[in-house]
């Protein structure tokens, strides 16, 4: 009987040993609830060393969800709309999440090869809209997904892109990085380069995905957005009163670029995923693996042996498609059992 | 120099170790997000023999606004009202959170002895109602808070008999228990006689300030309510991705007897503080500390002495009133050095 | 210099000299407020006869959004979605009302021929919905656009049809008629057949741009929902404190078959302007006029003479299409005179 | 049998016939929708007249709910309250409408003598304000009913000392005035006099209660709040497609001052009517009725035959309290026999 190996998701693999000791060793003596701690004082300090910026401001939120909708509910006029692609999660995944923190504001998805918005997909919406007519909800942040959830990357070069023709129009920028360590790995630059210096003015820090327990966050870079984050947050019930325990995962995760070292493990496993499942006939990729994502096409029958025989974990998309995720505890010896595995069922 | 002793909130307290080394605990293999885990399916079942109610299903949430304000809107239509007393946090210390998540539902706080509902004072609001009158918001939810937020405790006969009177116009009935096991301890009843077999619903089930270190949670009697839970939850940004690790604090919390161990800790060392201050000259109790939070007016002179000479750290509620609230970490030894510290200021 | 003739829409019409003797005829004696006058309560016994149903009540209200939304809201839970067509009003024109009054309710439009929604179409939605699943906004509602904003016309069996796909997943009916007499005109049936008949729940029954002064109306079959109309309806200001003066114009407009006159009018009107242009060289009708709208390709050298020199009022779509609309207010005389400036033009 | 005299409310009134006529001589051949009309282009030059602010700006609304709401929304944030006196009508008869435009901002009731809020009242709101706290809604506007709803009046005076404290914290000035033409009256004063002369930013502008047949108004002196108005009127369905008929309305209301007119009979006729009751033994006045409304205590016996033998018209308040409102229709005759009417049943 085979062991099962998880496949379906970061979401299902575990917390990284660091950040569960970092609760522990926040645990000591008394602090201020709701943020005023040293501990958060600290988390900061640290995403202004690792962002390079002197006025990166964090808030500890318990979901992505949270990060998204809350970062761009203080973005978006209830008038306005939010364009993203039409495969974002805050589209598609969120139960309109935005909408409802957002008074009504509405999301717009648009399609984009590579599952990316590119800027003459921006530039025909600009086109398109009646601007400053109340009868249509007006553009007003543009939210990209980096990676996407197909596991496609922005490079920084794309992301200034999109934002200087967002900033044509007076868009905001939100970057959506529910895996964004595993963008800046895959990019190979610096946390900067593909966030506030490609002119994005606040993200969804993901971390859970990569590790943490129980803490993503929402960095933001723009001080004149603080005010308005801080009474969403704590009126939407984010503000946790012993966010201490939640900066301190914060902490060990941007510290000494464990956030990234967790990122690039599971970058690897899926490269060499990738690079094994290439040769395999009858098994077609349907993405450039840049992540720690892949979805390929084995047909319904292989489908179904990889699950029940194989014993693998994953999700089937409809219609013979498969979706791989890798996340930071895939180790080497996995990825070979599952192409070993894999082979069996096909060969 | 001394070392300063922490009363000002039981939000300032750590975790309790127990809860700390049930997230270590978790994190093992693969699980599925979501609440789709073993560990969060357990949790259901702990709290259904701890409530004795076969179908209390557990909701876990990083706040306790978030618990009140997303059970609330699942009970109140956006046309309706919640009524509770006037020193209630969901009325005082939550920004609107019930407005905005109940789509303009509004809070009604009313005045009565003891910082508690009363019987009378919710047949004034019925009598002066305009019912099915469209101008005016319907009373729909009756929520009590216990402890309340100045420190006395309903009975279980007490919540009985307003669930009874709320009942008589169809109110819903939620209990904000942000302490919950401080009064479950203080009364000697169950936690069955306190919620649903006193006609309450729903409750908003405290656990950080009383040792947890990264949740709180919803807890439903009523299935019904569930379906609208889910998915308020969902689209607010509160439903853990890994959310056994909350599951598995609330477990450990909720198994036997830990967290009425806790609150028994913490209401014994009010007592004993509350015993001990009793007797000073000059200094006068404001309530009854049935659970861990003690109001008293000692001046502004005392007051400042207090915090500067003393160290000790409380809350002034002005005029010379101040708070003290212990938690599961306060020892015999720090009451008495309290008391110590207090009889040689006041002295 | 030629005058002016008016095709830009039915909006930019005036009123029925009926509706507006209607206003003056209602201004006697004293009336309670809010609806609760004899006028309001004849209006529904009107509505009941019209339509053929014991139960239909009307809700004055002030424009066809505050129909839409308002009714959407009421037949919506939050996380629900509203299916339509891509080119609906309520998805295109409105800046997000509905999601607004539905508390982060989305719109979801999808395509289908003749600007019309198709049962494979909504069945393609229920076939891509991850149903029960809280991440997804759930369907929830259909709406029906009827005349459709292109000026295509769902026949009572199309309505029937898509009406018992709806059913099939417990979406609720809705029919937006902005202009539904023009739609009840062009199907030659009875407005019992195009709504209720047809598994509708709730119309917008427009009446503004067919004649009336100040008003449009919600026309609810189900008495379930009326409760929460009321309330929706009362918080959003769309309670007039002089309601008769509203009622009675639906009332004369409903009356011996006003409202079909006056449609009729506009149809025939267009129908006439439609044939005449059929003959003409160089222009191209791109629908079929079975109401009273037309859009056609006449290149933007034509479109800019058509406006500059003939003096004709119309909409540019963009490309050299331009829209055509005919009000009850349009004269056959009119419409020669239409037809020889264009001729005069495109010659 | 004596016919009844109408005393409830000069909502229960009529139309005044100039504004009948406004309505029809506005239906003149085509004109463009959503205020893109000339005959609301006129209306912003008369308001600026009438106002003497050269940028006034009317946003003709269907209720005093709708302006009084939507104002209040686009002056307070999510997370601020509007203050206003506790007997007002936001508070008490809206349904919690600024709550739900207002994305969960709350309103805050707070005593004043004569139904008025004072200086020392704001202060006092001020003074146990925990400020730049996001747990507690920030104060944000302060909105003054004038005349109030228990019929006592605002002096210039007072409203600008009001504001003047209100700005000392920042707070915008709304001023609700549904019947704002009586206290304009009843101070002698100019309409610039007792609003944006004395603070006040945006006024809800009754209209319908002194004789509009179905707009009421906002009119904002503050150009940066017209674009959020504007959107937030469209999305909500209080833009009228057929403006002209609204705006012409108010263009007769405030042209060669019928407004005050209307306003000084219906002032007169309660001069008239209280003047004499108050010899009248066994009734007490309770308020100083400065302009259309009464509040008398007569016992619950007289109020019975008031009713029911003389065939008045109005409300009990309960206890025995009664509420007489006057109308621009309520001729000197009609007092005359009221008075008659009351004397024979306390006599």
């Amino acid at each position: 009987m085979l062991s099962p190996i998880e496949l379906r998701s970061d979401n299902a693999a575990g917390a990284a040993p660091e950040l569960v000791a970092a609760i522990a060793n926040a645990n000591h003596s008394s602090a201020l609830a709701y943020g005023g701690d040293a501990v958060t004082a600290r988390l900061h300090e640290v995403a202004q060393e690792v962002f390079e910026h002197p006025e990166a401001h964090v808030f500890p939120v318990v979901s992505g969800t949270a990060a998204n909708s809350l970062a761009l509910s203080a973005l978006c006029p209830p008038w306005g709309s939010v364009v993203c692609h039409e495969t974002s999660h805050i589209y598609v995944n969120e139960c309109g999440a935005t909408s409802m923190f957002g008074g009504g504001a509405v999301i717009r998805g648009i399609p984009g090869d590579g599952y990316k918005v590119h800027p003459d997909g921006l530039r025909r919406v600009f086109a398109t809209t009646n601007w400053c007519d109340a009868h249509h909800s007006q553009p007003s942040v543009l939210s990209l997904t980096c990676p996407t959830d197909f596991g496609t990357v922005y490079t920084p070069a794309e992301v200034a892109a999109l934002s200087a023709v967002a900033a044509e129009r007076s868009l905001r920028r939100h970057l959506d990085g529910a895996r964004i360590a595993n963008a800046v790995v895959a990019n190979g630059c610096t946390p900067a380069e593909l966030t506030w210096r490609a002119g994005v003015e606040v993200i969804s820090l993901g971390a859970i995905k990569n590790g943490a327990v129980s803490t993503d966050a929402i960095v933001s870079f723009d001080p004149e957005v603080n005010e308005a984050l801080g009474y969403r947050l704590k009126r939407s019930g984010h503000v946790a009163s012993k966010m201490r325990f939640q900066s301190a995962q914060l902490i060990a995760y941007l510290t000494d670029g464990l956030w990234l070292r967790l990122a690039g493990r599971s970058n690897a496993a899926m490269a060499r995923l990738a690079a094994g499942l290439a040769g395999v006939d009858g098994v077609e990729l349907l993405n450039d693996p840049q992540a720690n994502m892949l979805f390929l096409h084995v047909g319904e029958d292989v489908e179904r042996r990889l699950a029940d025989d194989a014993a693998l974990l994953f999700y089937g998309m409809g219609g013979g498609v498969i979706r791989f995720v890798t996340s930071f505890q895939t180790t080497d010896d996995d990825v070979d059992e599952v192409l070993r595995r894999f082979t069996s069922v096909v060969g």
